[in-house]
């Protein structure tokens, strides 16, 4: 299942690989899309094979930098 | 002794870190200090060892992704 949530912060590819590897690390992530949209909020869908909470996804979120908008 | 140059297309702390890697890999180069102006034209201070050519700075800033302005 797909869930979207909004990014904010990320400025670069370099933004976008740390977060995808922060998201991917959580269990059952099948794939992380990120639409960057450079210094404002960037769309970020996680496919994974069960229901991620909001609460992980921020958290991972976080620790790679940025915040969930 | 230090040469600066100007760098453009650096974004955040992780464009940062991949100019003072590549910079730091050039033979004799002690320290890299960059001070990041977002989006925009970035001096960066290599101190080194020996003289560096503007060659060389280039093609390091150029394999780290970005370009000497």
């Amino acid at each position: 299942m797909q869930t979207t949530v909004n990014v904010s912060g990320m400025t670069c590819g370099h933004c976008v690989m740390s977060v995808t590897e922060e998201l991917t690390e959580l269990d059952g992530v099948e794939s992380v899309d990120v639409d960057l949209v450079a210094g404002g909020v960037s769309p970020v869908v996680v496919t994974a094979s069960r229901e991620l909470t909001p609460e992980e996804i921020a958290a991972a979120v976080e620790e790679a930098g940025y915040s969930v908008a």
